[in-house]
């Protein structure tokens, strides 16, 4: 169950409007490693945590935060276009700025969502749960979180070099470093489990169920043997349990396949 | 530039036709972490790979190898899908097999793509690139693609499970098998660039800019301590720039946001 | 900001378990009217409230409680999926139950979740902000609001005659209870805006710039008069600034329309 | 069945063509509360409802409309495209009304659909038949139908206040109009239908079956007890079953939830 | 501007109820190719016509039958479901066929639209405008007509094999039918305009514009040369303008690219 | 299997950076009728195609071509990219060409993708495999793919049109004759399985069981008769199977539908 209060995490406030600005924000918003996308996440993970309560508190804590980010960033979105000017073409000859805004604005942020953030990306995309995950195993779900973060504090950065505006690099300033206590976080926590287990996910498929002779061989599909000089090509493997080894020219182990014709109520081409 | 054979790269023929084990296996062929999605990612992290040859080439041996997953699943699930039944209700109540196929199927494989594979999951969803990422910063798509990686063997080892079938289970013990070579070599560019660079993506943004007194805190919200247990909590972060500290009652460090009024022209309720 | 505590809202537990009415359930969590859609538009809709507080006050405290909808529905379908059975389609032939699990079930519950809930409906299409509006508008959004809780209670009620299992159905007498709630709460709500404004949403547009002589005309398009016996075909408009009028036999008030070619660079068919 | 006049149902030209307003106007062509979302949502609701041929043939006259509509709507947008500039950015320098429409415009009007209208929003997401609905409930689907006339009335009135164009106004003014008459014409279907029934939607629920202790409460979960200042935390309900009240701590009803572990085929991380 | 008649364009009533083939019924009416992607193309195209109205009116005429075979869809889906069993789970062990349904019917169905049909396809996608194309270049557009009834009519050819419902094959019989026409209509309409202009569209850019030494060459990049025995490989190109040649070791005509680094405010790996 | 080798099919560099016009140049990347698409749709048709090699060949061929025309795409927006001005809203007033940038450009190129190509269209849609179609039948596949091949080369032509740039149009010159061979080859093939069938897909469902009557009828439903002067409204068909006629005044055939009411468990309106 959740509470909420009125206070924003951190403050959340520009110094001027700048509607061109609050469509590019828009991508980390309800991008696909936007706030929206990270709260579902960690929220659906922390649910459907079968087991060990430290890790489902470390979800349902940091879900929660990031709750707490859309709204900082659906207050930032609303206040950069506040006073949004109502601009046509022919304003545009005289002005270049109102060019600008014309063609660099959301037209939704005025004629859908009345001057209010979207649950959209910077081009408009509405959100959508394709983005998130949530397997069930914790492993392959805090690698999930970590990439989530990476990707998250990349854009974040990103935008944080196409302002000048203070307040909203301040709010930045924020983002980016939780972004960077929740990487440590999500390593710390896949450390832990690589130190249990081992790092192939899921570590309880007994190996000699797969093909061992090919677990451990890049194959040079892309011909140039640059990838050659790689730690992965050589050497023992990361997991412990081989040795890299490198094909240089791989042949196929297959057979070219020869599928039976289709029966009659499915009307293929006859042939 | 691609070049094609017609040999697969591995044998790809169930023993017996089962058009509902079909429909389950359209997962890792057209789901979020599917073979489509693995194939177009890494090509996509390889075509935009701006710099270093060794990690371009790597992506594109990998994306290749892709390709030709994509291919022995469609011909696996072609051939699952050979000579499936044609039945209809009313056969159902001689014969629960036929109950079961008439559920367990997917009514597409027959009237859409005539008893050929989808570029869809196991339910339906048509493959999308929303489910792809290459964002031009290696770190941060390494990052991906473990994950990826991660999930994708996860879900061939729940499919291995889920069937009796020796030749779908000798051609799953194959991209399990490579699954466990990605894994490791994900790892190990990914160690490389860590030892570079820092384990915080980006990390050229100066440490200095972002709100530091908050970059290695974490915050209870969900009420209760066990994620105070973890490594996370305490101690010298993982990056080794800082100290984990943990607060158990945390409180906003913002204001109640208090918008403006719209303007006249976005006509909202008048307040 | 949000907090989080581990206590349900209310209890959430099935007497058995069940994954297809598992994948059932999934509509109300993540379908269209689903618990995310309503947590998603209450909270945008408070963020985007320019104005007075007792509105958005009401949004926000609603958007919280849906927030603890979903984590019920995660919880419970969580529980519906326990032990649900590895079966295949050979021990069909033995058992219809597992003939109806085989082909009732959703195999993105094993395959993708690990028995977990999915931010998807009972279909499997993933949720999507396509179902939500916030449009800055009060009244417009109220609307939206007491469509979104009559749809849903609906959806409620149509799955609580669809099982006997009574942890099941003491779980929906609590959804279904506060969709009660939210439809007075909505509607009280909407009674207030209607008796300051006007039922025509937006209340602020001059009258006189629309086309007021077709402002209360029902045109007759699907031939057939029946829909002349009802209440908006005769007598005062609703809105109280017109009359309403019934045009049996409706023509064209506009011309055909004849487009100009395409300039030569669009290389249409030459004509 | 249908017949197609070639007439229009009212004039649509613009005084001048515009690509950056016929970008615009898409929003309300191809957007979710466009013309193609109202007449398939009214058109379906007609095909399914099951009785009274006053609401069915409402339904029907109403969608038979909307599709006048779209037909509107996609000539005055082709019209905006006429000989739309086939301008290059090195021409931007000298013109900021090129800028203007090289930035304002979508590139698809000349790409793809050859400076006709597009099935797409304003800033290009196709339409989806996420937007609709069609429940069977005619009193919960009048709603949602009183709902889509006022977002639609809103955005057209926003669209209004972006031009200077004497006929796009022209146009607006009737599309503005019919959607006074349609909001109208649900509103007094749906009082016919509260006053047979109940304003709680599905009427036909016997109340003992729901949570009857929490049907009547606001719980004040965003903290701030500003909502109970509205018609709806104090006095009888709206519906006339209950009475409101407010409670302004509320505690959790259930206990925290403890998932069963996952079976070993499910292979989540060991704990 | 459309009028509607209450009559169906043909009947459009089973023999019996059976939700299970109401569910893959939805294929023709709301998947890629089904009346509402027919209905919608037709008309788009006829909207944007830039021209003759010869043309124009045949895709009006067209487009406004495809509405007629929604709603012929529509009411036969709804009376399929008439009736439709409320089953659970327990109730499969006695009856094979409350299994099969268990399985093979659509949720939503009863869940969503009250037992009437959706705008979706048999596994419950939406109906979405990415099916449709309208591009303003007839020859291409019939193109894609011809195409979209070749789907239609083979989806329909395979849908009636699996059912023998003397009504539901009734009203097939019209519906494919009616895609015979369709098919020869735009053929007739293709062969028009290919003698007036020239098999390639667009007809009108200048040849020696594109590369022509390799306009007419197939590059035999999928190993093995039994492509070589087609119409394609050898003789006069079919649009009389080159000749077919064939390349039996197709090699690179660029080079490998190497992209420049990406400036420092995009934060990609240093390298 | 595929292999992948560095050098392009055909070089792929701009004279000049150009934002804007990376971005309408993903169209052809990633949109409908994009490289992506014609790639997967190929390649699924080959894998599905029971039977005869020398089309299976043939659409694998084609279809490995298509993957390197995406990377020549690819690589040209990254070159496009190389160096984008990292502008903001205040230099716009200096210089109309920025804010031509700062409107005509995607931010995700700058924000997601690193300066990188994306799998999505001039506006931002991700590609889906909504696009694709793989039927098994031969003729309707092959119908599709001229389509494919003239809706892209129509779009190839007005990017041609669109830039000054001679690598831009060196590149695309090249494209658009690799299209000018696609249209002739599926042309070609198609010829031969007419030749071998007969024009109407499936031509294996006996004719007897179509309703004949209508099979050859030009309905009349948009009122005028213009569409009465073309080859498909007299004379013989085009199949040689009938004789094409025209119905000026069309009625219905069928009667009013009467749709039963709902049974009470799904909670309708009541009436
Ligand atoms: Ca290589
Ligand atoms: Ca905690
Ligand atoms: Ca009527
Ligand atoms: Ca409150
Ligand atoms: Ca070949
Ligand atoms: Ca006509």
């Amino acid at each position: 169950m959740f509470y909420h209060v009125k206070e924003l995490q951190y403050r959340s406030k520009p110094e001027c409007p700048d509607p061109v600005y609050a469509k590019k924000l828009q991508e980390i918003l309800g991008g696909q490693f936007g706030e929206i996308s990270v709260a579902m996440q960690y929220l659906f993970q922390g649910w459907n945590t079968r087991g060990d309560g430290k890790y489902r508190d470390l979800l349902m804590d940091t879900g929660a935060e990031e709750l707490a980010h859309i709204e900082m960033l659906a207050t930032m979105i609303a206040r950069l276009l506040d006073g949004a000017p109502d601009v046509e073409l022919d304003e545009a000859a005289q002005n270049p700025v109102v060019a600008a805004i014309l063609g660099g604005s959301n037209p939704q942020h005025s004629i859908v969502s009345g001057l209010g953030a979207m649950p959209s990306d910077s081009v408009g995309n509405r959100w959508t749960a394709d983005y998130i995950i949530a397997s069930g195993n914790l492993l392959a779900d805090f690698r999930a979180n970590l990439n989530a973060e990476s990707q998250g504090r990349l854009q974040a950065v990103r935008l944080y070099e196409q302002t000048d505006d203070r307040g909203v690099k301040d709010m930045l300033s924020w983002l980016i470093a939780r972004d960077t206590m929740h990487q440590n976080q999500w390593y710390a926590a896949i450390c832990e489990l690589e130190a249990k287990e081992n790092i192939v996910v899921p570590s309880t498929f007994p190996r000699e169920l797969e093909k061992q002779e090919v677990a451990y061989t890049l194959f040079n599909y892309s011909l140039g043997n640059q990838s050659a000089e790689g730690r992965w090509a050589h050497g023992p493997s990361m997991d412990g349990l081989g040795t890299f080894n490198y094909v240089e020219d791989p042949l196929p182990y297959g057979k070219k396949p020869k599928l039976n014709p289709a029966p009659p109520y499915i009307h293929d081409t006859p042939l």
